[in-house]
């Protein structure tokens, strides 16, 4: 039995990260090869492109230019916050079957895989013969069954290096300083903060992650803490940083928040908390000298310095996508890596049903956290092969 | 006449850059050349260190630590904000006396020079042989008779790449984008982002320094209009924007904040200015999606990503710093870059008197802003060969 040939549909959804692309590039290079895909459609801003049928023709696209677009941060095709019920799945449908669309490559995170999967459901229930794949990307780095997923790696090294610069810069000018790191619910790219740290003494001397939940006092008490032994304290926090209780701290301080289609409120793209944790330190601690920066969308955005392991994946899960949509048996899941070892880093990739990914979330696991302001050596084995190299620092302490 | 034999001090001051220890690299490894220099003592924190007697023997740090050294960002040495008076100086003097000081090289801005300036002055009342050398830094890029200052093209390049990932993310989904950008006075860094632009229709579409005050009325009526002609729009805006009069954005809106020894008030470090104007665009404009990201301190601290063109120079005139110290009757001044020509890029160092770099900074050419909104191609290309090879970037218009 060999697969239906037809149309391909691929698209990108959510926020993007700096290799969002790296994947859409992948499936474009696989469906070339691919003999089951006649056409292939790039639906601009994911799921409102395809209900719109506002389709860019990709397999013309010149061989150099995709390699300039691999390189090239955020989604190339335009993404969407889109969160599609029902109703809008079946005109996703009705689109697909007006153009013969019998492959749907869907790039983003849990919400995009759910979207797949009611897709996939509806075509079943309408007889339209037609394969889903999920193709794994965000820099949260909060899919179930997956080690891990695409964006996540080239996120974690902007911020472990990030953070590496900054820890020099707060050493050379004491204080406190906040740096305020991506992630709603889960902590993984913040706990990449740890990275940062080369030798004894080095920041971030606390870090702080949603699952963790953190009261004021705590906080002023371990800023004092460090701040006391070593006359400075780098703090790294998610901007989900929660109270006891499951409220943000963002949500305790701020009025008028946005709030998405997805029912979350803006963390991003806001100063608000890192502010705010800044003024506790000054007005309660007394210190001087207290900052904050809010890393905000660099982190996934930052061009020209992606973890090379990571945008190798980004387009390995994508091409891989593409071939398993050719071999029978293979119409729906999400393309996941399954980690063989740490060292030497080897991961083997697998297909896993959609619903095994859609909507619920992973968060940090516990034994990765450590006295609730701190991320354990566990967790920088498990990411230290997904960042790859960082940069070079000296200090003079090494003399 | 051959210059007097004796110690020398180094020290590093000021808002610290990613390419500063490759002057206090430079000024090493030529003190190992220099015949006429005997110790070479890092003052730790600056001016500081030189009253505290706190210095570091230098000439003992091995060659391999030194490059490690010279790549990381922030000051090796450590830095201050101290600005000393007569009185203060007077300590620095008495320290020099008291450990045979004889060339004093200082890693500064505008202030340093100053501080330099008065030791030296001291010194000659004093009857004290000394050799007083600034060695420029600063990202601001506000050095009066410098073509530019060692610090500016990193941090530019930083800022440039940023914009150019922003504005890939903000047609990603569409809204409008505020990203400020340091400098208090000068404009210079923000002007970099106009380096972003790659294509008709790029990002930042709109560019305020603080050398062109800002009123809400325009603020607003720009945004608007770059709204409704492309569906989003991407703002960069000095943390010093100014309203007509003459007071920053950030002091007609915050309260409680912090002042250093120079007076200054704290506009790096907190996010009050971005949340501000997102706020406004909410409000008065009802746009829906509206972001706010401050660079922060990372534009000063991002490590291995720095300007190959900048991380030379710094050491550069370093070097020339430690050579022209041993030459008759060069015993003040500041090192400055001259520009021979843009295209090849060709410089050449000049000594200038301390007095024509102290204290006054030099803010950016009224012939650089255009419309109070938007940077000139005539600083593009002033600025392009200080910054380098920006990153690759590749767009699915250019089918």
């Amino acid at each position: 039995m060999s697969a239906i040939k037809g149309n391909a549909v691929v698209g990108q959804s959510g926020g993007p990260t700096s290799v969002i692309n790296q994947s859409l590039v992948g499936v474009i290079e696989e469906c070339h090869r691919a003999g089951h895909i006649d056409q292939l459609l790039g639906a601009q801003h994911g799921v409102r492109g395809i209900v719109d049928e506002k389709f860019i023709p990709l397999k013309s696209v010149k061989a150099d230019l995709l390699e300039r677009i691999a390189q090239t941060p955020a989604a190339a095709l335009g993404s969407t916050r889109d969160k599609p019920d029902q109703a809008y799945c079946q005109r996703i449908l009705e689109s697909f079957k007006k153009h013969n669309v019998r492959y749907f490559f869907y790039i983003g995170g849990n919400d995009s895989a759910d979207t797949a999967r009611i897709v996939y459901e509806l075509a079943k229930q309408a007889g339209h013969e037609l394969s889903v794949f999920h193709i794994p990307k965000t820099i949260d780095n909060d899919l179930r069954v997956h080690d891990h997923c695409p964006g996540f790696g080239s996120a974690a090294r902007f911020v472990a290096a990030a953070v590496m610069g900054d820890d020099r810069d707060n050493a050379s000018l004491p204080g406190v300083k906040i740096d305020v790191i991506m992630g709603r619910n889960a902590g993984y790219l913040t706990a990449a903060s740890v990275l940062a740290r080369r030798r004894e003494g080095d920041g971030p001397h606390l870090i702080y992650v949603p699952e963790a939940p953190l009261t004021e006092e705590k906080f002023l008490a371990d800023v004092q803490a460090v701040y006391k032994a070593k006359n400075r304290c780098l703090v790294c926090v998610s901007e989900g940083v929660r109270v006891p209780g499951g409220q943000t701290w963002t949500e305790t301080i701020a009025s008028g928040l946005d709030v998405d289609a997805h029912k979350n409120v803006q963390l991003s793209g806001l100063g608000a908390l890192g502010d705010h944790m800044a003024d506790l330190v000054k007005k309660k601690l007394g210190i001087k000298r207290v900052r904050s920066d809010t890393f905000g969308y660099l982190q996934r955005s930052f061009p020209g310095f992606t973890s090379q392991v990571d945008s190798h994946e980004a387009r390995w899960v994508a091409q891989q996508a593409v071939k398993w949509s050719g071999e029978p048996g293979k119409t729906e899941g999400s393309v996941a890596m399954k980690r063989v070892s740490d060292s030497p880093y080897k991961i083997e990739l697998f297909l896993t049903p959609l619903s095994t990914v859609a909507r619920e979330t992973k968060s940090l696991e516990a034994a990765y956290i450590e006295g609730g302001n701190n991320i354990t050596d566990a967790f920088a084995r498990y990411a230290r092969p997904l960042v790859g190299e960082l940069p070079v620092i000296g200090t003079l302490d090494e003399i």
